[in-house]
């Protein structure tokens, strides 16, 4: 068994060894600046600790990993462009640098890339592979769609948003975990965990990432605090101080979160104070450990050598436990 | 052996009984509106005659007849987007009815949904298959670029042009072909044959759109007529009119499709009237006949009776004998 960061080496190594060139130029060139030094590439990494834990071998995924990370920067590639937000990763994002029509089409490429991978490497249950992946996908544009949606809707519960992150961020991790267990044929109930364990990590990521945005130390977070609340995002801090608020303090958040002011500092003060005097930060992280706690009850559940879900355990704490 | 309008009526009921709704409505209502009463669906006919030309069942291509119909239908919305085209099927286009997000997001899901259909039906060489649709895909997507790159540049050759229409929309004929081939486990000469055929007939059916645009009867083509002189698109005709033409009316039409009048009819009769001096549509008859005898030659080509050849003889004559 490979350790998390012997696996996020291997990753590193798959995109190095790849060449994301074309004809023409202009089609291709985002691509290559999309998938260069991409971020965590956690998603891959998930794929090849789930066929391992099933005795698969890593070289074996090689293809549906660069296609998994490659079909998660497509979707970050258009979701950018259509939330029209201008840096990603410390860089322009693809349609500031070039242009819309560039972002739109270099994405479309990007999409169908992600299944020229997954094609490449043959698989007797290759049409279940692939159909996981297809849902996956779908799904991702539904919750796409629902966060549009949210921005012009005042009563999102919050059942409502933790539906919408699983589909916009939790089913990709569970994809990966389910395709990369697929490739090693792992037994029908043992995917239905580590499926379920993906979700659990990728909710709890979500809230973590929500909490961070509030609450987070720049230098440690690596983004920009407070953009959430700048740019009246109903995430699940401000839903669950909706729910707790007094009559007098949903008036002030729901007023605040319809304002747009040039310097945002003061609007964020307020409603972090607010979001202090109801305790918010307490009750997302409540919720993120259960999350966590469910997560982790999934991978005990799955029928493999204790030990042998080190890794996996390891990659689920990194993501969840970053400084707030 | 079903004859092309029997094949027609069949993809329309294909179509007719399937449903394209889903949740969220935002996502789906788009691409249901977009597959709603769509054009001549000669792709999914040509899959459909190619599978039963080599004795498949062409119930077992159902799903990818509308798999193909439904990735050219996606190409189609991001097209017209990054076209801005208000109209198509004397309808208005998704995001001009929508948004330019909606169509952004809805094309997305449209892509992803070609995919789910292929993918319904087994088949023991399904990755070959669906490699076949990846490539066709991505070529689609680099004769798109090809178009836009075309746009900004006035030393476009002929040659190029011929290759970027190549990508743009032959091979979509040829890889419907191909696919409905593949399905009946077809020799693959004859599969080399049976794409050279749509290769030639999108060719030629491209050559006789830019035709009809210039020469047209708005009546019977279905479209206003003018409108590639009006947007100084550089199609076939234009680029042997620059070919031909002495320096004075090389100097008079390089001008002209510089400029962007209000009303363009005085502009229109000007090229028209250039193309007229210069036979430019003598030419490209001839070479629409060509290009229509080298595909009717690939056709004869393939080790099937000949009679069984009928339905794909009669699909690319309709496809090409539009009135001029």
């Amino acid at each position: 068994m490979h350790t998390f960061q012997q696996l996020a080496e291997t990753v590193k190594n798959y995109f190095n060894q790849e060449s994301f060139t074309g004809t023409p130029n202009q089609l291709y060139e985002p691509i290559a600046y999309t998938l260069a030094d991409g971020g965590k590439r956690i998603r891959p990494i998930l794929l090849l600790a789930a066929n391992e834990l099933f005795g698969g071998n890593i070289e074996s995924v090689r293809y549906a990993a660069i296609g998994i990370e490659t079909f998660h920067n497509f979707t970050l590639l258009h979701d950018d462009l259509m939330d029209r937000s201008p840096v990603r990763r410390g860089k322009p994002t693809v349609y500031r640098k070039w242009n819309d029509n560039t972002a739109i089409l270099s994405g479309d490429a990007m999409n169908i890339l992600a299944w020229r991978y997954f094609l490449r490497t043959p698989h007797d249950n290759l049409q279940r592979i692939l159909q996981t992946f297809e849902k996956t996908s779908m799904e991702i544009c539904e919750g796409q769609q629902y966060d549009m949606n949210f921005e012009s809707r005042d009563d999102v519960t919050i059942d409502e948003y933790m539906e919408m992150i699983r589909l916009k961020t939790a089913v990709l991790l569970g994809g990966a975990l389910q395709i990369g267990a697929l490739y090693a044929n792992a037994p029908d109930n043992d995917i239905k965990h580590l499926y379920n364990f993906g979700i659990g990590i990728g909710l709890a990521f979500q809230l973590r990432d929500d909490l961070l945005d509030a609450f987070g130390n720049t230098a440690t977070f690596g983004k920009q605090t407070g953009t959430d609340i700048r740019d009246n995002k109903k995430t699940y801090l401000f839903l669950r101080a909706i729910e707790k608020a007094s009559p007098e303090q949903r008036q002030i958040l729901m007023h605040l979160f319809s304002t747009n002011p040039e310097n945002a500092d003061n609007k964020i003060k307020e409603v972090l104070n607010i979001y202090s005097q109801l305790e918010i930060r307490n009750d997302v992280e409540t919720r993120i450990n259960e999350l966590t706690n469910q997560a982790m009850h999934e991978l005990d559940s799955i029928s493999r050598p204790d030990e042998q879900k080190n890794t996996l355990r390891t990659i689920a704490l990194s993501l969840l436990d970053r400084n707030v």
